[in-house]
């Protein structure tokens, strides 16, 4: 969009449009908004940017966001020390607490393994994950990373770097999302639902046909 | 969403909601990008914000937005005084200008009449907008208010009010948008766009059937 503006509107424009998921368009429409807003809800919006810069920052245990040296969910006694959870982002903490089916801790990566991008193992806070197992008291890792291709490979990066351990390491299951419609799944998720399928019912002498290395290969192939 | 993050974040999280077309989910994703990205990058969207509820105002002749006392658009000598066009939004002005279309003068209502929301007359520039036209050099008052309800009951209602002066008054002109399929057009557009048809060719004794008084009452009926 060519600058119509006078610069100070145009240069807001500009700045909003830096932000994930705003568009030129939305731009203008927050700029007239903060434009035509109180002084005080300006004033508010500059404190709570600023606030974040200069006090959050990243536990020093599990990479979550925080405000102290440690965050709420590592600092909190009631939560078990036996379990830790990958992520990629502290975002995806969030996500995983509004189910309420979590009570162990977590440890953030700070991204994935993505070679397009230039972010390599090191980039990723890979070496404290293995400190804090090597601490002893960890019997599960969950692998929690995004169920794409970088998310993908950075579990398996992370699973082979915890074979010496003596712990389980799991994942989270693939499949059809809740409340979704198998008509509109995609190829991958679906048969990734065919490969994690679960035995309901039925009689027990009868073997489930196992999402074995043979159907494995055969997908990679 | 419930507050899962520590004062500061769930803060720039609010503030960030309250923006238009912003939700709790895009606002956690702006919120996460300020906390990662450099200071300076945030410290310019700061002075941004900051500048702009500084030093932008509302042009005094047509209600634009400016850093001087008159809108580029009103300094501008290049631009006609005989036609003003009348918008609802001085970013409606921005959609305008980018048609190159138009080489007038503006005049912004800051709004439309719109009871349910408590906007009467007296709270748009129409008082101003009359002076301008008093002054003697309009020609043609071009209303280009949004083609929805309140957009329509308001340019119906300035029309009104403008005729006693010896001037055209104009509308925009409503139909089918280009590129649009006429299949997916709403009744109401299709019904304006046959209201408003043009003659392209054919023999001009054959009179096309006007969008006259009685089609127009048959609408209202």
């Amino acid at each position: 969009m060519a600058s119509l503006y006078d610069g100070a509107v145009q240069n807001l424009i500009d700045e909003l449009s830096r932000l994930p998921g705003i568009g030129p368009k939305s731009a203008q429409r927050i700029a007239f908004y903060i434009l035509e807003e109180s002084k005080d809800d300006a004033q508010a919006l500059i404190e709570a940017v600023k606030a974040v810069k200069e006090h959050v920052h990243f536990c020093s245990i599990c990479g979550n966001v925080t405000e102290n040296d440690i965050c709420s969910i590592c600092a909190d006694p009631r939560r078990s020390n036996n379990v830790i959870c990958v992520v990629e982002e502290a975002k995806d903490i969030a996500a995983i607490e509004k189910t309420h089916e979590y009570r162990g801790k977590y440890h953030v990566l700070g991204g994935a393994i993505n070679p397009i991008q230039g972010i390599g193992p090191d980039d990723l806070r890979i070496r404290s994950l293995l400190e804090r197992i090597g601490n002893g008291s960890v019997h599960e890792v969950i692998l929690a990373t995004d169920p794409n291709i970088e998310g993908e490979a950075t579990a398996a990066y992370i699973s082979r770097l915890l074979t010496p351990f003596d712990i389980v390491v799991s994942r989270l299951a693939s499949g059809l999302p809740m409340g979704g419609d198998l008509e509109y799944a995609d190829e991958m998720t679906l048969s990734r639902a065919f490969e994690g399928r679960r035995r309901i019912q039925g009689n027990s002498q009868h073997a489930i046909i196992e999402p074995d290395q043979t159907a494995q290969r055969q997908h990679l192939a």
